[in-house]
């Protein structure tokens, strides 16, 4: 296929080369220019601008939040004025809820296509085009669109056929990732005062119940006080956390685990530690315990 | 070796066959004694009252709560006094930290060893000798038990010198599972309430990020809404919540998010949900969304 | 003072009214015109539309919330466009605080002047000029405001020079009063479920330590579960709590407190309590604790 | 009349004094002999045991907590075995509902009469006899026991005919007492942010809706962040606090403000505020918000 790529940082740069890979034809585009050449080296073709990148049959977005999403969809050389008819835009980047419905109603107007398609897994996964996708919208707009997921990802999991479906599943599942945070930030807390030792608790963890890759990542951050680099940070975290709570806000769901989630990363936040991976929250616990006084 | 087994429940029952199985010899006791006779007939010794069931090398306790142990170590013919010098009491149950303490210090006190031992797995994992086994007291007690540990079990995680090490970190595995019982009540009310199909949304789930027993077995409780019979009865949750809280009350650890689950655990049995399975908890975040008048 | 009055509400209309009482010369606008008439016919100037309110030293704003203050600011014949230089918007409706900071910005880069002056106080208050002022803004604007401060109220409180202040400190104590009401609302469940006469109980309360209007008048709606007709609605008490939450958001200040009656008021909204007084969040507290199946 | 008063403290030495001012017989015993020496040079009995203040037709308990009333219940020389027929055992500590639901039980077994008469007020309340009792228990104890209330206190509230009524609406009283602290706490975390001044903002807070002495009281000392000396010791406030859920859980009543306190007031303990009074807890606002690292 013939598809623009906007967003090339730590993760769209491995999804774009994965296209170029599978032979598709690959126009991509970053804010900073200097990010399109390793690509360009692979067989893509430059964008100056976004809306170079809007003549194939789709355009993917990899940015990375609401404002970036608007600043590339509105505009003279936005997707809604440069997109052809029929064309679709694949956003795949992790945005609100509400936001994905505007798009939606948007391109709907303009006689184009929408599909929300963010994804799970990490740099490495989307280097690997071993990401998994989680994708809503028109079922033939889907069927178009899954040669490149194939591309992309190892797996697709379609939520509906409405786009913010899958943005709502998106984020919901960051959700749970925090709230694994929390739950270890909370039991390591316990049994390291208690004089046990958190990487033996934490082998047992995932030895047992709990052998899920996050129990895995996540526990061995938290055992270890290791948040930096930052494999998602804080700030990116609270966001995500943020506009689930305003999803759940527009359906009228409270969710106190939620709210308790965005307390903690807010206090992440408030006490310095926006450089930090969001699994620092789970020092939050140990300073309420009187076990440290500052995050580490 | 020769062994007393008391507490002959869904788990304990299995627990002793296994005890036979692997060659020792045990004598069991339950308060009920009918529970008695299919160990009976597989080679058992009957106990007609607890101190019977004390003249071997150890005794295993696997009853239901803090006030059945007491019950089953206090007087005339509890542990305490009928368990020989240099026997080791192997309590395997999930009781309270201070509990385990006392016991600890009782034991010591009379000349005699004290083991906590209690266990992850449900009565299918116990009757085929596949339970993991937490355990944590003396080195030489622990290297003792190792031969019972391994006819019941499938691995042992030592987690300390103390006993109630291993009472804490079975109670913070329970608060962990509750954990994800109330996430996944949550992210369900919340993709629930926006049409998204429940099935689907926990196949993603445990297809990826989430792919452990705990998200793949209360995960389809909570989408399928199946709460009876009930696995792992509420009023049991509850109490172990409640113990959790209690030894981190003693740590001074101030945990919300156990806190959370109390209430939510409180708030189910006040609605009447005794008999359900604890998993029912995610009913509470469907009733808050005004998804339904009632429990399950 | 010639002063135009925007906003002929229950609380609007009888502010407008101590206006002209105190010899001030308004001219009146709401989007209702009928509203106006009252008004007129006390000697107040009718505006067919709100540029026609700006041709004073000040015009007040006292509507519905966030969007309604903008609809009457922007445009071209909004409060921007129409109003003098050196003329003051005195903005006295509860509204948030990142929409005061940009009215702060617009109205200076206008060469006008504003204030922020939220009320505490009911219609009866209103109505006999008694209510109490929260004001902030540049000292000599407040002391031109004074006059029509001292018409309409019993006491100015000046909380600092930068307008969105008073509506921070309107909005905390929205945050206090919904406060109040959740610990009422569970003390009530729980010495109502141990048989304890909630009216004895209230009594001896608001004879003792709480003894302020607050425990007064909202003990009495949670004792007596008398949640209709509203006296403040419970969509505009989430709106209240949510834009202080987005306050402290901006402020990096998390308030595990605050986002707790967030989610009591998001299950009053999804189980239907739109119609009913905010103080009915109370009757969640029973509902946990098995007191009722439904809200009052 | 002839009574005993057990424990001499800062509140019982002043509700000691006022009994022997008002004409009564008053027989004083404290754990610590020397407290009685005041009391017995303006007319008090000295006993040498707890026994020997069980003369009269009542005595009145005045201790710190359940073990200091269990120590003088039990024994030879408990009010149990000591007290006559008849006569009636009046606690006014501060105790847990289920502790006063066996002393109820036991005192009815000896066939004497027990009352429950917790208190509201400081030690110069008690002192100027200007207590407010709260007091459950049969009708006719109840009116034995008025002459002595109207000694103590300036109205007394009957709160039921079970003396476990009246520790619940105590302990429920400290729940609301702590509520306010912590609302404050969150309230002046956030407008201190932003940079208005605390003691301003109290001052229209206790002018206007929130004119009640606790406010007034906790604000000021939250404002000035002066938590020592303690008026109220941090770690009794932790205990009444529990004592309240231990009563909610008894009867099944999720209170999550409740345990937001208790957590609140562990973070407080763990953190080294064991000697400050509990409005310190507000400092944990301020902490999370990054505006200061350790507590006052």
């Amino acid at each position: 296929m013939d598809v623009g790529f906007i967003g090339l940082g730590r993760m769209g740069a491995g999804m774009a080369g994965n296209l170029l890979r599978a032979g598709h034809r690959v126009t991509v585009y970053n804010r900073t220019p200097s990010k399109q050449e390793a690509l360009v080296n692979k067989g893509a073709d430059p964008a100056a601008q976004v809306g170079d990148a809007c003549r194939g049959e789709a355009v993917i977005t990899m940015v990375a939040d609401d404002s970036a999403i608007e600043s590339v969809v509105h505009g003279e050389n936005g997707l809604i004025k440069r997109l052809s008819r029929d064309a679709i835009h694949i956003c795949m980047a992790t945005i609100g809820v509400s936001l994905s419905e505007r798009l939606s109603a948007l391109h709907a107007e303009a006689g184009q296509g929408y599909v929300a398609a963010p994804v799970f897994g990490r740099p490495d996964a989307a280097a690997a085009g071993m990401l998994f996708i989680v994708a809503a919208g028109k079922k033939d707009a889907l069927d178009r669109c899954q040669p490149l997921f194939d591309a992309m990802g190892q797996q697709t999991f379609v939520m509906g056929d409405r786009p913010p479906m899958a943005n709502l599943v998106k984020l919901s599942g960051n959700y749970l990732l925090a709230s694994v945070i929390e739950s270890l930030g909370e039991a390591m807390a316990l049994i390291g005062k208690a004089g046990i030792d958190r990487r033996a608790y934490l082998n047992m963890l995932t030895s047992t119940l709990f052998n899920a890759p996050v129990y895995k990542t996540y526990g061995g951050l938290i055992a270890d006080e290791t948040f930096e680099p930052a494999g998602f940070a804080a700030p990116l975290g609270y966001k995500d956390i943020c506009l689930a709570l305003a999803a759940a806000e527009e359906l009228r769901v409270p969710m106190p685990l939620a709210s308790l989630l965005r307390d903690r990363l807010l206090s992440l936040l408030a006490q310095g530690g926006d450089g930090l991976d969001w699994s620092a929250v789970s020092q939050l616990a140990a300073k309420d315990a009187g076990l440290r006084d500052r995050l580490a």
